[in-house]
């Protein structure tokens, strides 16, 4: 992918398959590749949110990174999280990831402090300096990175050519078409990404360029269909795989929330379906999250089967 | 500091000092612990929110942390921030910082993802098998780490030996009083420190042991007087430093907040202060923060003024 | 309408003009029912959120009550606001509505207090039975109310009978479409309408019935054309139509707001493009709502121009 | 009470005892009265958040005015909330406040609708007018209010004379001390009352005149002696008095709160420890709230002896 390539389409957040101690699992990791690859997605994005990256070690994520860049072996583009509190420690990740030869990097804010978009601005400036040729995508997610990206510092950075495109997982979809306005108006080069799981039909309607749906790990051809219908003009068949979709997505309700957190409930359903399809040998998530127990993975099989997944 | 130890008084979360070129200035750190040793402090806590351990390196953590170790000379024990979004991750800072000598730990819940209580204690019960003897303290900064810390949760990691102590920095009094009505009612061994700059006298007439402030930095002296005003049980004095510092506190407003965080506005006027005062040689903050210009640095000079600081 | 009527299309919340004194302005309010039902409204809902209705004094609501039931003389259903505190109070107002002559009422959950679904459900029966034949609209507001109204309690009231139908101001594209799908599966007789202004091509598009836009009192006739593109199957021009009112919308943002609240500079701007249009004598908003000043009432036209509007 | 006169001390907000059909108890509002005067309350705040004044229609939020300023006497100030929306609303309650005898009026700024500063400040000054010589008592409840207000709002509202006092239930120790310091270096005519049960000690200690406990309906010679403690110097014995008051305020989680809400919970607590001590013949909270249950009004048995109240 060069920095002038367009990336559109369907770009699951691959999650992370781990032992039960704890360690990658790579035979997993390269079948989750595959299974992902055989689905028709336009591109994997590792060490994401739903990737886990802020759980592993430096050298997890290296394995991570190694892995996928072999398994896909060049058919559509990886990217990679680089997601961490500061300038400092995401230019590291940075570096990490250029060694391993991924194809674009995905940046949030800094987070922990309280920055301001002029601080947040610069932090992407200084990216972009590390980053060279490869493309760097802003991630805009305000639950885990504590502010919501604004209109005028997306336009502005793209403007600058500092990036290629945003993943808005902001959940807000005012802002998500106010981007796409200003694209138009401004005629910025600017990918569209939607990180949200069930309302890609209408963000695409409206102009989006694709999605990286967290539930994607688990029915990639179920998104690849709903994005070629979408582009193909036919909203009806869109909605209806929309709303199958939105439906496999109440796997993250299986999960004893009193038990647990969100980001555990969530993961731990993408990977316990995963693992029952056969892609994934354990479903564990990240220590410390709060694994799913037999009985909330078991509960995650009648919904994939309602989704027609087997 | 042994296991056993109580700590209490007025242990400042210091500031990293930092070069123009963002690399650890030394030399004003050196500096800046003999201001405190001078002012009295009972101990000191480098590389929390206020000393900008998130934006540094980890090398530039273990010049923090041996330039302190070494200055302090074990006159009051060093706690050191071990601030990260997961358990493998500050499992690494908690090593790092042992070897380089500290007495304690300041923890604070995992970040990023959307942890739960029983995940947030998954994570301190690990972390104490990596501290071994040191103790470790709970670090409770919701606007921070996205979560409070429960009292049932602080309490229960205190029964079970886990943790020594908590620093409250979440401003909820209510919940803070709580904590101290638990401690004396299951008799338990925990350290109560505050967070709060200015309610100080409060806290220490309800039953904290000491406080954690970052307006120490700039005035130790004060807190010191201020916290033996209050247990020597002089009500009136220790109200007349806490209102005297509650002015001081005033710098963190002298910033335009339109062009800049939260963080960098309080930061880097602790950091201007101890500039005007001699103490450190460069006010900067750490990169992506913006820092507080020419004027804004002149508009600290009258706050030090009025509070007597020269 | 009777009952089993289903309300769909544009059902504009219409602004309550007043005088300089702030009375009803009976005869601006005359000509802008006049000016909806000339757009091709399918129905007009008055003092709710938009309407100022919790402003005005209980003779200033009858007052807009009868003269809209006067004005619109069964052309189109007239919906009314009974937004109020409490059950009781709420009632005395579904009172006074029934007595005008109105054909459906519009509730939100209790406010102030902070209430439990099990609470707000009670609301809702104890409202139905004094409401009678006449249908009940539960209206989602969450940041006006303090609550969002769960989908599990709306389609329970709906199974029960007690409501017609939802006004989902909640922003939440999400919860809409949950809305949406469980109104399919548990074949509810239930209409569902979006408060949105900016986001009803995609929400019609997945099933919703209707728009009651805030901007509506600008543009009725442009709502109405975007609701039967959208019926007609004619996505892009529904899409190009919404994309013209995305850009009307930018009125709300003509106002200073360090000098008034996000209500006043909304309503300010509807009333104050409703003036430069000639619809409404005077554009001031109820008291103690800071009006928009003569330049900021002058910054709306150019936003009139470039949206077609003289 | 004049306009000059000081409120200081205990002034409880009242419950407003229902009976079964939810009409106002009148014989249960009488005994709750001479109750609290029994109990040594400097003054009584009738129909504010803990008197569900907004749960009341204009005839019983007068029979509750009318039967407190008859049953007191004038041996204390009697205190009346004017809790509305808006402007004209709370205008309307003013008056019929006044007509009943009331020596004050406490005022909420407006809500539901989203205001600014100056748009409360405008709200109050109006209200000002109507009130004429009878002192106006800013009411800081953001949870409800949906605002805070800010401090240089409320000192400027006392500079011009529109209030004679705030009650602050905001929970914010900060700044509500920022209020204590401003009055002293502004020389102002304001008292300052917190409305927070559990700290009273602390913020009598840096300042405040007195406190408004909604725990003091169940307990008001607790908090008169932690009152009569700490102006007396004695910071020990308002301490223990506090600590207790406490540990009885967990009366408030008895009720299970995944059927009912905050407001009912607390509310049907203070009213369950008055019934149980035969102060009021029913403990119903009013509609639509859920009341407690027969096991939640006995699990309040242990917590009022553990107190010493019987």
């Amino acid at each position: 992918m060069t920095e002038s390539a367009q990336l559109t389409g369907v770009v699951p957040p691959l999650v992370t398959p781990l032992t039960p101690e704890y360690d990658v699992d790579t035979a997993s990791l390269a079948r989750l590749v595959q299974y992902q690859l055989a689905g028709g997605v336009s591109g994997v994005f590792v060490l994401g949110t739903s990737g886990e990256g802020t759980f592993l070690t430096d050298e997890q994520r290296q394995v991570v990174l190694e892995t996928t860049v072999a398994e896909v072996a060049g058919q559509v583009p990886v990217l990679a999280g680089v997601i961490d509190t500061s300038t400092n420690r995401v230019s590291a990740h940075v570096s990490a990831a250029l060694k391993a030869g991924v194809d674009a990097l995905v940046v949030t804010a800094p987070f922990y402090a309280a920055t301001h978009p002029a601080e947040i601005e610069r932090h992407f400036v200084r990216l972009k300096s590390v980053a060279g040729d490869t493309p760097l995508y802003a991630y805009d997610i305000p639950p885990r990175a504590g502010t919501k990206l604004p209109a005028s510092l997306i336009t502005s950075l793209a403007e600058q050519g500092v990036i290629a495109g945003v993943k808005d997982s902001s959940g807000q979809e005012t802002s998500l078409r106010e981007l796409v306005l200003q694209r138009r108006e401004k005629k910025l080069d600017l990918t569209i990404m939607t990180g949200s799981e069930v309302t890609v039909d209408s963000s695409l309607a409206f102009g989006v360029d694709g999605v990286v749906p967290g539930l994607g790990n688990v029915d990639p051809a179920g998104y690849v269909r709903l994005y070629n219908a979408a582009v193909a003009g036919d909203a009806a068949a869109a909605r209806a795989e929309q709303d199958r979709l939105f439906r496999l997505f109440d796997i993250i309700k299986v999960a004893d929330r009193s038990r647990m957190g969100a980001s555990s409930a969530a993961l731990g359903a993408f990977k316990g379906g995963l693992y029952l399809l056969g892609v994934i040998d354990c479903p564990v998530t990240a220590y410390p999250s709060i694994a799913l127990n037999d009985g909330e993975i078991a509960a995650i099989r009648p919904l994939l089967d309602r989704a027609g997944l087997h």
